[in-house]
């Protein structure tokens, strides 16, 4: 694996991924994950007098972009290793992208899920294949029931962001934006991307340094969950307060990822924050106008550029769509707002 | 123009279109209508045991293929007469269309809607600078009202499917999925239209017996409003009875246009008819796994492979998803259904 000059590793990390890593990610998920397109909507071009291209990972295999980083990582296990399965943790689209991916490499794999986790999610789940545990969000550590279960079984834990084959694997679709972009001759002037725990906008932020290295990157978070962004204005990882809410169930990491921070600290222009009812009139924007289902926490960067928080007049900007897991319930209540 | 060898041409009606007006519209269309992405999608390609094309037309300006035809057909007219406007008459995606194709090119636009039109389907017309005038549906005849105030203004009337330049320019719809599938090295076995009046399949299937012949081409309808199904089933044209209902509110023609029936009655394989309830879960397979918002006529030819009414085991199918443009309060109620 090539490791970058700030490469973070030592006797107890994983080395940081470089761009190597993401090519040959790309190599591995070629025929397995979906080359989403890269839409662009003359209305939403007119709304914000520029040009945004959507790179739509909606429509990725499983709803959402994970399952770059789930295969991937899955993939790189050794085939003699592979029998005793997997184990992660996450009630929503990582789960999914690990099921679909373990089921597609043979690999047996195990999420542990809260016992109040949404039907419709723990059902899908299970659809891929995959045997759910149940935890006590309120009493257990879903990481310690993670590790027990892994250490019994001999199993790789497969975590959601702070893993170079995560990051690696997230990065590209960074890596398409790019190739797309440039085959439609656009010099992009920005990336916003959706960010929780930091890993898939590490992962494009080191396919853009390569490929498209005048590109500004962004993360956009949830207001009250903006912690990369402040990180990223303190020079150093800092928390969300505890006891927020906010509509974007898939980015409620509490802290950035040490790997991904590390790589983010280095590569973005800077944090942007959204507004619950920002979130929600991009979501019901995504579905009058662009005739595209996106989940609230998928549509946080289209959300930036919808309410100026990114200016995007006269430029050529990215956004990308990170998923559209949302049940119908919530969807419909937040069109309804 | 180029006409068929069937060319209805005479004193009273225009010639047919033939392929060479397709090539034509879609060199005037450039860089004003969307290439719309050909998807495809793991899931959906499982659950037929196929492999499913989903052209989208659903992300094409103005949220349906109609556009297509629109644009089309106001381009040609001469630079000395569009001062004198265009007129058409739609409740739904046409006028959309047409609007927004006029309003493009500096052509002044009536529609004559209904009285009790859905406000959101008034305001987008509006919104693209045309002017509406209502009519009552209970008492009066849009196509004469439309008649009167062409004939008043000298405007040119953009009817909706049977017209040829309305037929070339959906063909370019066809053109596309040819021309996207040849370059993913994909044989079509078949290709599946929704069908109103049957400008969009006629269309296509110019296209398609040009540069892919060896694809069957279908229309899709809705149950009681079958009517082009059951015309190449008779070999003339038949009506729907009156009174029906459905959910599909753009795919209500009564009966199939005269060139669009000469057309489809020569190119079709066939006719399949799908159910309202056949249409909602289509409706919800698109939101729930495709994450494509698809208005319940945009949907009809998805259900057909969903429902077995297309058997795709084992084929290559490409299917139209013709539009989007849905309230959400229906939307959430089929959702809901």
């Amino acid at each position: 694996m090539t490791s970058s000059p700030e490469s973070t590793a030592g006797p107890d990390r994983p080395a940081a991924p470089g761009f190597a890593d993401i090519v040959a990610a790309a190599d591995r998920l070629k025929g397995q994950a979906v080359v989403t397109p890269l839409l662009e909507s003359p209305a939403l071009d007119a709304e914000v007098g520029g040009r945004v291209f959507l790179k739509a990972e909606t429509l990725q295999r499983t709803g959402s972009f994970k399952f770059r980083g789930a295969f991937n990582c899955i993939s790189r296990i050794p085939a003699a290793q592979r029998g005793a399965g997997v184990v992660a943790y996450s009630s929503g689209n990582h789960a999914q992208g690990v099921a679909a991916a373990a089921e597609i490499l043979g690999v047996p794999a195990t999420i542990v899920m809260p016992a109040d986790a949404p039907a419709i999610k723990v059902d899908n789940t299970r659809g891929y294949g995959a045997e759910v545990v149940f935890y006590d969000r309120h009493g257990e550590s879903r990481e310690e029931i993670a590790e027990t279960l892994a250490a019994a079984k001999g199993a790789r834990i497969v975590r959601p962001y702070d893993d170079p084959a995560i990051i690696a694997g997230q990065g590209t679709c960074g890596l398409e934006i790019a190739e797309q972009a440039a085959g439609r001759g656009v010099a992009l002037d920005a990336l916003l991307v959706c960010c929780g725990g930091g890993g898939l906008v590490a992962g494009s932020a080191l396919a853009l340094a390569e490929r498209s290295p005048a590109t500004r990157v962004f993360c956009v978070e949830p207001e009250g969950f903006d912690d990369t962004g402040r990180s990223l204005a303190a020079g150093r990882r800092v928390s969300n307060a505890p006891g927020g809410e906010s509509l974007c169930d898939a980015l409620l990491a509490p802290t950035p990822g040490e790997l991904t921070f590390a790589i983010n600290r280095r590569l973005l222009a800077g944090g942007l924050a959204v507004s619950d009812d920002e979130v929600a009139r991009a979501v019901a924007y995504a579905f009058r106008t662009l005739k595209l289902v996106v989940e609230p926490g998928g549509a946080v960067a289209l959300a930036a550029v919808l309410a100026g928080r990114y200016d995007a007049r006269g430029k050529a900007v990215a956004v990308t769509l990170s998923g559209g897991n949302v049940d119908s319930e919530l969807y419909c209540a937040v069109l309804g707002r």
